[in-house]
């Protein structure tokens, strides 16, 4: 790590966090807590200078060539910075061209493209591939409500990952593999670690301070002159290897194929390497429709039997994160906010609502829902619960 | 290859190129040769509708799994297609809120999301992979101008490429090794190619016909929601490996960065690696500024003067390409054009005189001239040419 | 697939399971069933021919270039034939100066040089990437005893995996990262799950009919001209990834690096990669050794709790391994045959004693026993254990 | 780079080319110059002794990740300490049982696991990747003729890997694309000055000089416990792109199958990757063989003259090579030399005239001579040549 890179790192685990955690105070203390014009200036000042100087001595030093981990660290961290900058007014996408912070929109553009992700942070610099060191991960305040949200998308993602680990596996085998079984199971394990921290997550997490506090650094914002739209937790491929392999959701449906494509540079690369590798692949759900025939073997049935548990439990984490997080963490707060703020709401730029229609379809296709206006599974799911059954012969 | 994807492969290179080369001669045979509206809507009928059976029937076959240069040849398939379309004005960025052409725009961006391109056609399509069955290359006309551009830009693209591969091995032996002579020399022989043949074109293309016939295939469309930029002949790994080689453009120069990164999915995959892997390198010239002291040496006499050679003729070359290609096939005769044509001219979208500016900018950098508002090498390679002579002790 | 590959595979899965099967009838049922010489010399002669024929037809046919996966499927078969033609004394490394099976070898060769693999039938043919039809995967012969030899090896391979993966998401993370718990326990279920696979394989399996008609397709061949060690079910990253990450195995130990080196071309690419990769971190002990001083901290507690708890799992399979599985299902039996056959014994060449060393010598390091002769981290584990416990500040 | 690393490195540079170059003279000095028994013994173990020290800090330093191409860099270094152990009888494969140079063993193994290539020094260490400081690239000696060959090898690489570049774009193209004319005379024009190269080297090289002194740095020697083959020119996949693009060798012959197998670990892993991936290609001359129906068109006269042009050049090459190269640098010399050496004499292990007839079937192959116990193009191209003409219609 060059002398630059680790200044900047350390500002980005104390002072950066401190500034941060202070304007937070001073918004929350107003009777619009989602106003954020004219307050704490000189703290923002503070922080957009301080991070210049960090921006401009890194861009000069150049690439130093310490290979990719290193890169997309440092990558993260003037992320964090283009973020809070937005997140404080000292950059809006609504009324500049481009972005005010151009040393670091420079450095993140070189990083980025020598690297081939979107020049912004992205989930992995939250969650997955945020070092800790003695306990403390990056951050942007110190609110025990980040900290609980950021863990519990990490535990998430991550047992999200185990089950499309599993499930990619389940390819060189076939359907009717003895261990299949246990890979579908083991799958299934994993996904009901995700439903768990969800449901934690939502027992634990407080809306308001969730909604006013955490969510705006994760806005759509400006680098150079190009927006970028903000980080989800679904910026990673197992969500959608899942998707893809139980047959749920399909590559060639175009309103999902779309967002796959959109989504590419946001992962890291070895998760597009991943995604890339799946849409090739056909599905566990098209493997057993194609075999109907054989619904009278065991194999056919048990592992049948455990792919139909894993669909549904899918949907099941689909329906929850919709009606339970995005509605108690984002609709419910939105609606009491002050409606000259709703612009600027999402973190994928879309007005609102569209956002919640596109939420709502992805929902759909993995629960398997009945759609006239949507391509869903419901059918062909239908079928092959019908195959199931203690009658076969 | 599927029954489908060659059926669609001989349309392209039959009925496809006629309904294309008819259209052109309708509209040339007006008096105002840019207006589209309301000619031939026949033919033009029939060139959307057979395009759109073929695609229909692809995008429901789904992905056959037949390796990365399938997949990128259908894409191009595809990619003239829509190309085609927004020629003939059956789509248009500044009308439609998205492509017209669904199933074409999902087939485009399943392939290219799992092949890592953007969902157009891109230049490779056009030149370096563009198999020829029978002698007979993928084209949009029968027009000799089109087979004339695209064999002198497939040439120019070669002899650039053969270029940046001379160059990227003297990384591994040093500005001082008696054999990295050799291979600046294969470099400059390489460039002397490069002038040659666009001299060559200049000569032979016919402005008109050019401008009015071939061109407007290379305009920006949508694919889906978004709006992607033309093709163009830049649209390769190896110019900008010469540029940062050489030393005369830089990464971390805010503006040649973001063209970097705009530019990456236009790029086949393996020349994305050798774009990335070239930015984490030091040029050429940064080397031979740091060796100075070591003026005295033959090593660094013989070497140094091959080096300025090749900058010398990177920036004739750039010279050239604004000067008289630019100039003469498009800046020519959009002035003679009628004026409300003017806003869908160019192939990268912005308006004309930005995108001549920012062309602009590029030659003065590979040229290394002294200007006031853009780093140029100028003054190092000042003070390089002054190392060289036959006073060195 | 081709006509030939698809003939290949069905001839596979079929006659050549048949003729394996009845030829291990005729071994058995005689007084040395060690002895296959003069047995069943037309089905043998039968099971070379056809599968001569077979390649005969693929190496002419050429590279179809079809893919990765139907390059490595396709080599299995053909080493699913030159092994079962060593196991039936129709190539003997110790007579023989090269493989008789020259249309074998030479296709074996082809296309594991463009896959880069060894040019053999590997574990993952047997285990990870043996595709079932209709509940039937590949085999040699259709003896239950195989089956769940394969079975359980495959169950103990991919849970191994499961760890290793885990355990690899814990390097971006850091040892105080929070969700690095999640992950050494995750490892630890895993863990588990091999230790109860390995124990249901030693209940199981018969030590007989393993030792003498499952084994002995496991030997070292000749491929033309040179030998290859048999196939082993370690032929995975997974398990040294395990080692290393935990710490208890190190790459610069002469005698491991030599094992990993031996092993790299055993392992699918995807497999050797991450080996590669792993081979460049700093171990889970290694870093909390460094941590020491923050031994107060609870995140140290806990997490170090959990990684000596995944030691000491690791050296109980390890120990499993040696003292139960080999012990079992080949010393004992090899104890009770004809001397005459020992030197034909092993899978991977030498000599069954100093085999038994080898592996003693790696449930050592596994297990951090104290060694005189060998680099442990018995002593670095102590010390670590000494700094767990209720009395820190 | 690690201070280890960086004096290791300015060692190799320094002193033990004065050592190496010390024990040169003495040697040369004796009536039997073949004799190193018992010469410059303290001047041995100096050189033994120091890069004992070197490795051993580096082992214990482990694996610093600093990239490829550092680890390369070192494993080259190693690799020459190594083989100038076995020059000067430290070592020696006819007696040692394993390496006693077993700390650089162990460093050699762990670099070169982790890298995906042998644990010798490979060609490219000495020639393509042996990067000059202030005009000095590594190098075994001082003499003249050492450099000699250095340079004429890299000079005769460069320019192999120049024609196969060229080659393989015309993959994309086609034989009958007007541009696959451009990049046929490209390789046309690289391997005129192969020969013309070779005819230099030729001139220039003292036979005796370098039969004596440098030769012998390329045995084969222990790493570990194994055996490896002497480094030689042919180590890049360049030399192998042309002979199965040209269609003059294949890879589907068995014997020529095995060399390519054996010749993997050997190369660079890039060059590794463009050898499979040209391994599944087919060759222009079958693609002109299934084309002459259309030897009326004036593509398949030019083009096929032009390819037919290069296969003569390339079959001039390999006979320049055995019948001048091969036979006044190491058949001549050895005839002269006192018999009881000759054991020891080739770079690749086998016996010199072993060793020979393999050269001679590749330069036969290479030449499409007629063959009765080889496969060549011999008809093939006669075939070709007929359908070139000027009666064609
Ligand atoms: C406070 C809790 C959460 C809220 C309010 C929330 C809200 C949202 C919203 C609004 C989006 C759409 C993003 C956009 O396009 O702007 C989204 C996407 C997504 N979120 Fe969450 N989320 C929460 C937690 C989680 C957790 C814990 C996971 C589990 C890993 C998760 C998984 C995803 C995924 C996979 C997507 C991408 C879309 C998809 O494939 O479903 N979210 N989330
Ligand atoms: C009948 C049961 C088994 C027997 C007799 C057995 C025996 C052996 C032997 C003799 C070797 C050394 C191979 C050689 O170099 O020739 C070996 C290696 C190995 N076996 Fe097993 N094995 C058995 C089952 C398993 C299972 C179920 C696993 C779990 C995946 C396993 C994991 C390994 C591993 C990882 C190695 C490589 C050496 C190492 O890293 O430990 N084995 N086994």
């Amino acid at each position: 790590m060059s002398h630059n890179v680790a200044d900047f790192d350390r500002w980005i685990r104390s002072d950066f966090i401190r500034l941060n955690s202070e304007l937070e105070g001073l918004y929350l203390a107003q009777p619009d807590p989602a106003n954020v014009d004219g307050v704490g200036t000189e703290l923002k000042q503070t922080l957009e200078q301080q991070g210049r100087e960090f921006c401009r001595a890194l861009l000069a030093e150049g690439n130093t060539d310490e290979g990719f981990e290193a890169a997309f660290d440092l990558l993260g961290n003037v992320g964090f910075y283009l973020a809070a900058c937005r997140r404080h007014g000292l950059s809006d996408p609504d009324q500049d061209r481009r972005s005010p912070q151009e040393e670091a929109s420079a450095l993140a553009m070189h990083i980025a493209a020598s690297i081939g992700v979107v020049p912004r942070f992205a989930t992995a610099h939250l969650c997955t591939h945020n070092r800790a060191i003695q306990g403390q991960y990056k951050s942007f305040t110190d609110l025990a409500d980040e900290r609980c949200f950021i863990d519990y998308n990490t535990k998430g993602i991550l047992a999200f990952k185990r089950a499309a680990e599993a499930l990619l596996k389940t390819q060189a085998l076939g359907i009717s593999h003895p261990i299949t079984l246990d890979l579908l199971r083991t799958a299934e394990q994993a996904l009901r670690e995700v439903r768990e921290s969800n449901a934690m997550l939502f027992r634990t997490l407080d809306p308001h301070q969730f909604f006013y506090s955490v969510r705006p650094y994760y806005k759509p914002h400006h680098v150079g002159g190009q927006v970028y739209r903000g980080a989800n937790a679904g910026d990673f491929a197992g969500i959608n290897v899942i998707d893809m392999l139980l047959g749920l959701c399909r590559a060639n449906d175009p309103d999902y194929g779309r967002m796959l494509v959109e989504k590419f540079l946001y992962m890291m690369p070895e998760d597009q390497r991943i995604l890339r590798d799946c849409m090739r692949r056909r599905s566990l759900m098209d493997d057993f429709l194609a075999a109907r025939e054989h619904h009278g073997q065991s194999w056919y049935q048990e592992n049948l039997a455990a792919l139909l548990r894993l669909c549904e439990l899918h949907g099941e984490i689909a329906t929850q994160h919709h009606d339970q997080l995005v509605q108690n963490f984002i609709v419910g707060p939105s609606e009491a906010m002050d409606r000259k703020h709703l612009g600027q709401l999402t973190a994928s730029g879309p007005q609102l609502q569209h956002l919640l229609a596109s939420l709502a379809n992805l929902r759909d296709r993995r629960a398997a829902t009945p759609r006239e206006d949507l391509q869903t599974r419901y059918a062909d799911v239908a079928t092959l619960r019908q195959s199931l059954g203690v009658d076969h012969d």
